[in-house]
């Protein structure tokens, strides 16, 4: 069966697309400013569950998810758009109200203006399509076809927190969770994205290539490794598991969650060495190097080096 | 029970939203130009019936759908992006590609160019919401809320062949759908967004307020009249039935039709009477005038005046 990434790939080349493919569309805005327009669908049961998360959380995620693939271009989101189908039950509470709420409270975070949106009907299940509109500086945002040979790859924060949160949620009964769950599931429910962070890495020329690390760290760096034709090989030991994982999961595990579970995220980019002297490695986990062997992404686990599927969330 | 446009209203007003409530939102963009955005969300058996429509028709109408709102801001639309969220059982066939392909057919006679979206697995219903991003003269966006009274309310084409189409869907089979009845399905599946006739209205600064039928007559023209704090007065004689509904239903029914059925996607504007100099009446239906008590439209039917209500569709 066929992917979504390949479906993507035959509605590009059918119909001669050429913004398609990273984490914002880049269109002209004036002389010195390009505009970035992202949308991100979340359906319930496919991409949440109502049980597991509050309305505001909701609302909170559906902002975050848009803002993050602004994020990951290194740009400055300004306007949005929330697009709800509700079903009738939800309609006659105060869930979505509720919702906006949350919703509101990050984008008051970074100053980010609801523009517009639609409402509509659902027959069972609630569909939120989340758009958000930026700027980033004419010809600067970073897109993921611009990693080379050389550059080391870097990721921001620490990775596997989130997928650890669903684990988690699947196996306990809410009302019976214990204090220390509460970090993986709030990286699941309430993800922060990394603006002032993507801002950073375009305004001091580091970042050569960049992706939100939202399907999950074998997925989204073969996404950078394929728009940029390039290869990379990484460490498991440099990965920055989640610590707050140790508690639940074995080692093994937790790095499975790292590198396969999505939805930290975190910003994951490539950097020339030259360039990384701007920065302190502190901030960023440096795991490994851009290759010349276009398509191949190699992981090094103890003494073994094995190839890394992308193994992380797909739809199809 | 509150309305979905009660909740609007509470949401302009929680957050202080200033460019929500017109067709679309209108965004600086440069020194000469403004960004008009809209999104349009479709549901599955509430917007549309798989079984009454093709892959490609629904493509066209996803799209035409937010061109119409586009159109009646005076705008030209430039960039879309589609989001999806499919169930598995269509996307084992070939529905998407249909889909994209009825899209885009639409798009290439506007020059619109898709820029990105998303792809989702749905648990149950084909969900679709459409964005369309276009460009305006600054400060030239034809809103709601320009009519004066004395202004005459114009609108396009014919109406209530959509809403016609629908009650033929309705009680027809469709392997015995008769050729008479495919005119108003036709206008209810594929509609033609009227966005040259909205930049014809917009550069010879004709239209003092604008919105496109989406809603049906009584309601869209409502949403005028709240936007400008006017009132109106049409005349049942003047509305342009659509001649196809002959056939099948009675002048009253056929009226009804008219006045609440949606989905005509034609254009309703107000025009002082010095501005429509500048145009033929023959292409547009003069059906009444603005009036000055706020809030009321009324709607003369042979000898009687009767308040007309906003009947059109609403989700809640």
């Amino acid at each position: 069966m066929k992917t979504e990434f390949e479906f993507i790939q035959y509605i590009k080349k059918s119909f001669g697309l050429r913004a398609v493919g990273d984490d914002c569309a880049v269109l002209p805005k004036d002389d010195s400013t390009d505009m970035l327009v992202t949308a991100d669908l979340l359906i319930e049961d496919i991409d949440f569950q109502l049980d597991w998360t509050t309305p505001e959380f909701l609302g909170h995620k559906a902002l975050a998810v848009s803002l993050s693939d602004v994020a990951a271009m290194g740009g400055n989101p300004v306007w949005a758009m929330l697009t709800v189908g509700v079903p009738t039950g939800l309609w006659n509470t105060d869930f979505l109200k509720r919702l906006y709420a949350g919703w509101h409270e990050l984008a008051a975070v970074f100053h980010v203006e609801l523009v517009g949106g639609d409402l509509s009907r659902s027959p069972d299940k609630l569909v939120i399509d989340s758009i958000v509109g930026g700027n980033v500086e004419k010809g600067k945002a970073v897109l993921r076809s611009g990693a080379k040979p050389g550059d080391r790859i870097y990721v921001s924060g620490r990775l596997g927190g989130a997928a650890g949160g669903i684990q988690l949620l699947r196996s306990s009964k809410q009302m019976s969770m214990q204090a220390e769950e509460r970090k993986p599931i709030a990286r699941l429910l309430r993800p922060l994205p990394r603006v002032e962070l993507g801002r950073y890495l375009l305004k001091n020329g580091i970042a050569s290539a960049m992706i939100d690390l939202s399907d999950g760290l074998s997925t989204d760096l073969y996404h950078v490794c394929e728009a940029s034709q390039v290869g990379a090989e990484i460490d498991a030991s440099l990965i920055p598991v989640d610590t707050d994982l140790n508690e639940f999961f074995g080692s093994d595990q937790a790095l499975a969650l790292a590198l396969n579970g999505g939805e930290d995220f975190e910003l994951l980019f490539t950097a020339s060495p030259e360039s990384t002297s701007a920065f302190s490695s502190k901030e960023f986990s440096h795991i490994g190097t851009i290759t010349d062997k276009s398509g191949v992404v190699e992981l090094t686990d103890r003494d073994r080096v094995v190839a890394l599927r992308p193994s992380g969330y797909r739809h199809f």
